[in-house]
């Protein structure tokens, strides 16, 4: 499989697009509001003066939907704050949008860029006056973060979020990991290196070419899904992959499913543990660590009030919409179309059974680092 | 009429697509490349050496087709190899993609870009060896180009292709031009001082945005569709919309077409002179002209053995597509989708009668500009 290709949210404004089941996406970026807005004011304080006539940012893997500008919108209203308390003119930006090519830049660039660009203009004349808004150039970037993506130190401030636990690519030599479809209790131990292997591969190549994108001094504040515990088969990550491999199991033992079509599939995610996200930084060199911090969203986040325009039925339901808009393009590439009414529909009361007997939650890696050489 | 979202060349890959239909607009890109290479070989040999390490370049109106990266691929290869004959490490490309929002953005960044790496690096190979392969970083940048779209001198190249004689709407003012759809021999003075003072308008609002935008010794090679007269109601540049004009004439006199609906109709477009173009330069002041070049593309460049992959088979008919592919968009807005076939079967008949009697050709007036304060 080929990641680059497969990967990409589900499209669309229906029932099961990404678009319509991004909530817990959009928690997540703006529980990282308080990190983000500490980085932007650490970048303002260093001496270096080049972004206050043009303050170059981007957000690696936007997306296409409610969530992509949400980032941005944030580090611009921060900086905009900032200016007029400094009473500084305001930079102007550029805005750079970033996702695999298969995303659906069209979107961004037709509908979502002048909905926001009017909202920004109203928002801003109506707290600082008309002449208040800035001037925004925005880019769509198409390609994976993976490789180099920006010109040497271009770049002033980078954000991404929930979207560096997922690999480049599934990791080679998890074959053994008959059953399941992520790293389980039951996989072997070189599975689990496999998997960690890839991770550090990938994450350093990250940190490498975001090195020599950014300038001196630059920031990055970047969220992964991850765990807390220094076990990479710990429940707390492990957990809503297995929900999934049981319902999949499910259908291979109704012979619904062929037992070597499952063998053969494996989520291309890692979810990290704070240690090893640091461990990284450490070794590749380009930056220093402003800060970690690890939170939670309970799986229950769609059924809490935080957005009163969603009517939770179910929980189970709402967390599996949210999993389906994620993860079904990998599962169609895989297993085809035809099966995955019932995948979610099995994995739906998976969730909803395990949500009923406990509490689980997701578990966020944030860290804020600081380009250094 | 919001010519910013109605503009645009017709999309797919059918027949009456522009990917299918652009032969006329690639020969012309062709026909600039002396131009194009002077401006590279100028801007290199200036001595600021900033984008020695990282070179941006835009294309304006790249539409998207197999025309999107013609300019571009040539900028790229004119600096390779003068890199290689100056015995110089080749600078990172940031390439700059520009196109009104409603441009076809997924299908350049899914199947062009792609492409057009990999050939960049097979071509690369061949001619210099492995490690020849350049840097470049893709942006797609939606937007008019009348107005800002890149940050403050950040960029170096800049080219245009047959974009900028279209203008930013519908001359106000236009409504005494009754029975045709644009400058022609029977329009009111008026209706050609509107249309004038629309360009004059349009390419110093141009001319002012890319000023800020290019850096110091910055190049811009510019070409327009135009004429040679002094006369914006000259033939040379009238004929193409003229004969437009006929076919939907006739169709009102038969009924199919309203004729108050014909006369609100205006084709947003200017074609200047030479002396038009060079005005608004000196006027705007931010460039020094370094070329001026008139030349011409006949009609009948589809009968031409330019392409062998395109078999000839009525030369106004070929023309009609090519006509359609770019006037659609503009015709289905304002008419309706119903009289679309039988508008182009009669202009297509207009086209072909024209060319049995003489040998009507577009004037192209090209410019290299150079940034200067």
């Amino acid at each position: 499989m080929e990641v680059m290709q497969v990967l990409h949210m589900n499209g669309g404004m229906g029932e099961t697009s990404y678009a319509n089941n991004s909530l817990l996406q959009r928690k997540v970026i703006l529980m990282t509001k308080p990190i983000t807005e500490a980085a932007v004011t650490a970048l303002f304080s260093t001496a270096d003066t080049t972004f206050w006539a043009s303050l170059a940012i981007a957000d690696l893997g936007c997306s296409s939907g409610p969530n992509t500008l949400v980032a941005m919108s944030e580090i611009i209203t921060i900086v905009i704050d900032l200016c007029k308390a400094m009473n500084h003119e305001l930079p102007e930006f550029q805005v750079f949008l970033n996702d695999l090519p298969g995303n659906d830049f069209n979107t961004i660039f037709g509908s979502l860029l002048p909905k926001f660009e009017q909202k920004l203009s109203e928002q801003m004349k109506g707290k600082y006056g008309a002449s208040a808004t800035p001037s925004c150039f925005f880019n769509g970037v198409p390609g994976s973060f993976y490789g180099r993506l920006f010109a040497r130190e271009s770049l002033h401030l980078l954000h991404s979020s929930y979207s560096l636990m997922w690999l480049s690519q599934v990791p080679r030599g998890v074959e053994g990991n008959k059953g399941n479809i992520y790293i389980a209790r039951s996989s072997p131990p070189g599975v689990i290196r496999a998997y960690y292997e890839q991770f550090q591969r990938d994450f350093s190549t990250f940190l490498e070419c975001r090195g020599q994108e950014l300038v001196v001094g630059g920031r990055m504040v970047l969220t992964l899904l991850g765990r807390r515990s220094d076990d990479p088969s710990s429940k707390e990550c492990c957990s809503i992959w297995e929900l999934l491999a049981i319902a999949l199991n499910q259908m291979v033992s109704e012979g619904l499913i062929e037992e070597e079509k499952l063998d053969s599939f494996n989520i291309p995610q890692y979810m990290p543990s704070p240690k090893e996200v640091r461990l990284e930084v450490q070794k590749q060199g380009s930056f220093s660590m402003d800060c970690l911090e690890v939170s939670e969203v309970n799986w229950s986040v769609f059924d809490s009030d935080f957005d009163p325009n969603v009517v939770s039925e179910d929980e189970g339901c709402n967390l599996v919409r949210c999993m389906r808009a994620v993860a079904e393009p990998l599962l169609v590439n895989h297993f085809g179309e035809e099966i995955i009414d019932e995948v979610f529909k099995r994995y739906g009361a998976q969730l909803a059974a395990r949500m009923s007997e406990e509490n689980p939650a997701f578990v966020n890696v944030v860290i804020s680092l600081k380009k250094i050489a």
